[in-house]
This record gives C-alpha cells, structure tokens and sequence, in this order.
C-alpha cells in the first residue's frame, strides 16, 4: 500500500527527468547563476514588457464592488477574445466557445478531463512537451506515443493511424511545434484531418484533436498558421499568452472550441466547460488578469529581435558544422548533438557556463534545444563554447 | 457514446444544482441587479481592501528579469508561510509542507490527486461546501455523504465510521464550516482522530483526513481555532486568501502537510507536492500573487462590522421567530425557512428583493444561508422582508 495513490506516483515518475534536470542537475545547481549562458527553458533573460506592468497597475485600480470577486468565464473577456480569435484565425468563435485558463496547462487539463474517462487513449508526437504524459497519466488516461518523422520531424500520418485503437479518443498536435520549430501546414493538417475522421469511422467513436498553439503568434520570416480547428471540426485549441508575453508566471491562456464541430456537439461542450473548469480546481484566471486581456491581446515580445538571435546562433551553429533544424515559429533552435554522448557534449558546454536543454529529457537523446529567450549578450558569450565543442565532438 | 466523458458530464450533473441557481433561476436573472439585497454568496459588497490593492501595484513593479518567470512554489512565500502558519497554528511547519495554490479550490484538488486513486471513497459531511462531490466525481473518486448531527450539526463520529469501508482514503472535514458556522473544538476532533486512527487500522490502509479551513480567521466573540492537522498526523490543510480579503477572484491559497505526520510519510508527500501541482494544470499562484503574500498575510476584512451585521441580523430574525443556529465563524448565517416550503419561503424573499441560498442547493432542504459580506444597507433594507416572511409562514 503505497503513502500517495498510484495516480500521483505515476505522474511524478513520468515527470522525474525533467524534474531531476530542474533541480537536481548541475544546472539546477547554476540556474539562477549571472554567469551562466542559460538556453534551457523559455523564461526571460530581460526585463518584463512595460505594458504588461502598465496593464497590471491600471487594472488593479478597483471600478466597482464586485472588482475582485468571483470570476469565472466573465462575458467581457470572452466577447472580446472570441472576435480577436476569430479575427486572427479566420474561423466564427462564439463567446460561448472560450474557457479562460490559467494558461495552457490549465486548458489541457480542462480537455482532458472534458473528452478522456480513465483508461482512454491519448496520442501526442515525440519529441513531445514535457507534461503531456505527466498529466494524462495523472488523469488515469493512457499515453501513447508517436514518433515525428523523418529528418524535419513531420507529422507521422501513418504511425498515428497505426496507434489507434478502440479506445483513442484525443490526438494532439502542437503547432508551432516545441522543440522542432516546426510549423505544420495545411497539407499536413488536411491529411491529419482525415486520417482522423476515417479512424473515427472505423473504431466507432469520435477522435478529438487537441491544438496546442502556444506559440502560434510567434513565427519567422513572415511565415502564416493554419490551425487544426480551421480544418479539422472536433478540434480544441489550448492557448497562453505567456510566451508571446514571456511572462510564463502570469498564467493567462484559453481553451477554445472549433466553431465548425457540429452544432449538437459544439453545445455540449460550451455547456460544459465551466463545471468542467470548477472541477479541475477552479482554473479560472484571476480577476486582474481577466481585465487585462485587452490591454495584453496585442502586446508581443520583439520578434525582430529573436529573428536576430536567430540567426546569429544559426549562421554561427552551421558554421561549426552542427546540423540544426531551421525553426520556422516558436523561440526554439532545434540541433543534433555533435556525436552521440549527449551527456558529454552537455557538460561540456555546462564546463563553458552553457545550459542547453538536452535530448533524453524530451524524449529524443542526441539532440539538444536552445531557447532564443537568451539574451543577446549570453548568444554572444555562448558563440566560442558552441564552436568549441563541435570541435570537440568532430 | 457520449460526445463528452462520462466523468466530466457527472461531475456537471453533481454542480447543476447550483449552476441553475447561479445563472438561471431569479437570481441568475437578477444577480447583477443593484436593487437587490444580495445575501447569496460570499462575494464582496463593498469596494476591495486597500491594502490589496496597493499590494498588487507595487508588486507589479519587476525587481529583476525573472519577474514574470516560471514560479512553482517559491522559497521566499514558502519560507514566510511556513514561518507564519506555525505560528498561527502552534505546529512546525517547514517551507517543504507548504504548496502554494490558486486558492484552496486548486488545494483541494492537489489533495484529492495526491491521496486518491480512481474508486477510492472520499467522506464529508452534509450540509457540505459545494463542489467536493463534482471535484471527488470528476478525479474518478466516488462521493460518500453522512449528515452532520443534531439541532447544532456536529461532527457525526459513528456515522463517519459506519461509512467507513476498505476503499475509504479520506475523510474531509471543514473548519469553521460552511454553511452552519460551526468551529469543530479540540475534544471532537480528537474524538474524530480516534475514529479514524481505529478505521485505518481495522482497514489496514491509512485514512487521511483534508482539513479545509478557509474561513479559519473569520470567527467572531473571542473565539480560538484548532487545526485538525495538530489533533490528527494524516492531514492536508486547504487555505485560501479568498475570505478573509473578501477578494475570491484573486485566487491565492495553499495546501499544507501537517507538521506531525511521520518523517517517511511526511517526506513523500513533501517531494510529490511539484509534479502533482503541475500534473492538476501548473495551479501554483501566479508571480504577482506570491510577491504580494506577505503584503496580505495580516489583512483582514472588518471583523467587527461582520459581527454586527451578524448581530442585527441574528437578532431581527430571533425576534420574527426563525430558528437561527449562532455562527462561530465564517460570514454566514444558517436558518431554519418558517415552514416545509422551501422555495415558496424563497420567491417570498425573492418577491421583496431579498435573496439568500436556498438549502436544495446545499443538500439540505428546509433551511437557508445568509452571506453576510452583503452591506450593512442590505441588512437594514431586508430586515421587513424576513420579518414579513416570517409571518407569511407563520
């Protein structure tokens, strides 16, 4: 008889790498460290954006009694971002189709609980986000695992066929995609798309898609993006605006309907989610926050300035002969690991104060992924430790 | 098939009571009505706290570049917390004890994840808070209801061992309880501990018991307050800022591991707090929240004008003949309705512009709460209608 259920057990066991690589590696040791070139995670490496600070002093300002009671999914929010959705992707949201969040993470856990019953299958590509697993398994769902394919880590159409079985019930898709930076187009989501509905049809229940876009505002060299939901009608799009605000401590996002499921089921869901989102733990933003997503709908970290980052990594990473994926949205440069002991290379540039996010804690050892977050001056610092160890490893 | 999961559509089912009275009875309608005397729920009525919102603005202010960053349970509020708690309730609490949450909903739910896995019974006692039995259904937990005792609803010990089974894995216990005001005192909790230390054994599994505490510096005429986590080792506080800053929308709690459970266990719970707290949906607080706990820690709402609405009220109501059980704690007021006709007593009010909960909606019929965060003008202008009632059902 264990002290914790089995639940919380399994889920901090799929959690162990990435939790032992936070605190426990040698860049827990370093990570709060000046000195350190820190391209782990997408945290910020500047100072916050003044509207965000501009945002929350004005909205702390009280209007009325009622300013920090319960909120939940409020009308003005909801009205507000339901035509900024629809405006930027092209589809008709309904107030009624948003669930605001405390970021992303609460809108997955939402769907999850809104689509899977214990023992329900899960489908998600690897290299996946950290927490897909962590949280399916928490929520006594199953996870099953794709791998993307080939060298620009497309969506592996067949793979995913091949995993469904009787009891899948959600496949997700992140796009932009963490760790490739890739961006999937509307070809590839087509052919998702019925892939999908002729599984549906073959196992006799409906598979739902899950588009997780956190990134989906942050895109190179004037790239476009084509959500699931505009092609795929049983889709749900799980939204933060702690990256494009790199503001991740914030915790704002929404979950969002597809506007073309159809109308019966798109009703049951609206009906649905604020029981849903009471249940997981009241997962509504906070009061201040839900004012705010005016003032912080149109604010964007400088993505001229990541491009530049970029580039300079880029240009300075090929030149050392390190194979690395052109990122096409999200702030993440995707690169192989100069041979094959990943753990070597790693601290090798841990040796240089150079923290990258290695392979095996995404679940695809001999690649490592950069966040362009960095600072400028840490991209330049790190320059001479990259080429270093190419060298080391060639 | 259904188009959603079974569970999230029980766990809708078990809240669509209340759901119906919040959005579509007379008061959904007329909730935002400023006409209306608003003794519902436990909403603010009047302008926030000051000190919050100073709170909020100077911690909007970035001190560095991690403002804004990633924040789990950080060491600056968990250190103050564990400090201030023990000093509160008389018990060590280390830094390591205490998970910051989104208010005590997400508390609870990183409870119930922790301790519960799917099947496993959950007791608590009826009249009970609102969404443990749709938050135990929709963690796949199963609900298990036993009224409280007597004319002064106390804890019913053989009636929480006689529910008692060998899936049975907690036992939930609110204090001061919402909706009767009541404050469980050290011999019945004790009392309570016996029980369950003798049900774990005969069980062979230990029970632990969720202490869901709230309301636990709202208490009125002196009165002390013993936390279940220094009677009983196996317990979980639930807290949240929500009540006593009258600011429910402001999201900001904890859960604690009592001080007293031993080391081995203690310590699992301790190292499973992150990775089910990420698992629920990343329900730590967000940035600006857990800069601002020490601003808030000492804040309060005016005790003093609370207990003289209490006073006018409870005296008013004595006066028409209501059977009213004196509150301890909390900010409500539980009454007997005049006569078996619930909701006639109801629309009776309702028709007078007053509105209060009604007991269906708190699973015990034939009474009624009055929140008494509504304004001292609210109390003075409804005082004719609950005298009229009175009458009318007399």
């Amino acid at each position: 008889m264990s002290v914790i259920s089995k639940r919380a057990l399994a889920a901090a066991s799929s959690f162990s790498t990435l939790e032992n690589f936070y605190f426990h590696s040698r860049y827990g040791e370093r990570r709060e460290d000046p000195q350190i070139c820190d391209f782990t995670f997408g945290n910020p490496h500047e100072f916050p954006l003044q509207g965000l600070v501009d945002a929350i002093q004005a909205r702390a300002v009280p209007h009325n009694k009622d300013w920090f009671a319960y909120k939940t999914n409020e009308l003005e929010p909801r009205a507000f971002l339901a035509k900024a959705v629809s405006d930027e992707l092209g589809l008709a949201f309904q107030p009624e189709d948003i669930a605001l969040t405390t970021g992303a993470f609460a809108a997955i856990a939402v769907a999850f609980r809104l689509v899977l019953d214990a023992g329900d299958e899960a489908i998600f590509s690897l290299p996946p986000w950290f927490c897909y697993e962590a949280m399916l398994t928490a929520a006594d769902a199953v996870p099953v695992k794709v791998n993307l394919a080939g060298e620009r880590f497309d969506l592996d159409l067949a793979g995913i066929d091949a995993a469904i079985t009787p009891k899948t019930r959600l496949v997700i898709v992140n796009t932009p995609h963490n760790p490739t930076g890739r961006i999937y187009e509307r070809e590839q989501l087509s052919a998702l798309a019925e892939t999908l509905e002729r599984a549906s049809a073959r196992i006799g229940r409906r598979i739902y898609l899950l588009s997780d876009e956190p990134y989906r505002r942050i895109r190179f060299d004037g790239r476009g993006f084509t959500s699931p939901a505009a092609i795929y009608p049983w889709t749900l799009i799980s939204y933060s605006y702690g990256k494009v605000l790199l503001a991740p401590g914030q915790r704002l996002g929404y979950l969002a309907v597809s506007p073309l499921m159809p109308a019966s089921d798109r009703k049951i869901f609206q009906d649905n989610l604020f029981a849903t989102q009471m249940a997981v733990g009241w997962c509504f933003p906070n009061a201040l926050m839900q004012y705010a997503i005016p003032d912080l709908e149109n604010l964007s970290i400088d993505i001229d300035a990541l491009t530049r980052k970029r580039d300079m990594l880029s240009h300075a990473l090929l030149g050392a002969g390190y194979d690395v994926l052109p990122p096409e949205g999200t702030f993440y440069l995707f690169c192989k690991c100069p041979d094959d002991d990943e753990m070597a290379f790693w601290n090798g540039l841990a040796d240089r104060d150079v923290f990258v996010l290695p392979g095996h804690v995404m679940e695809v050892p001999g690649y490592f992924r950069i966040s362009l977050t960095a600072s400028q001056e840490m991209v330049e610092r790190a320059i001479p430790a990259f080429t270093a160890m190419a060298k080391a490893g060639a």
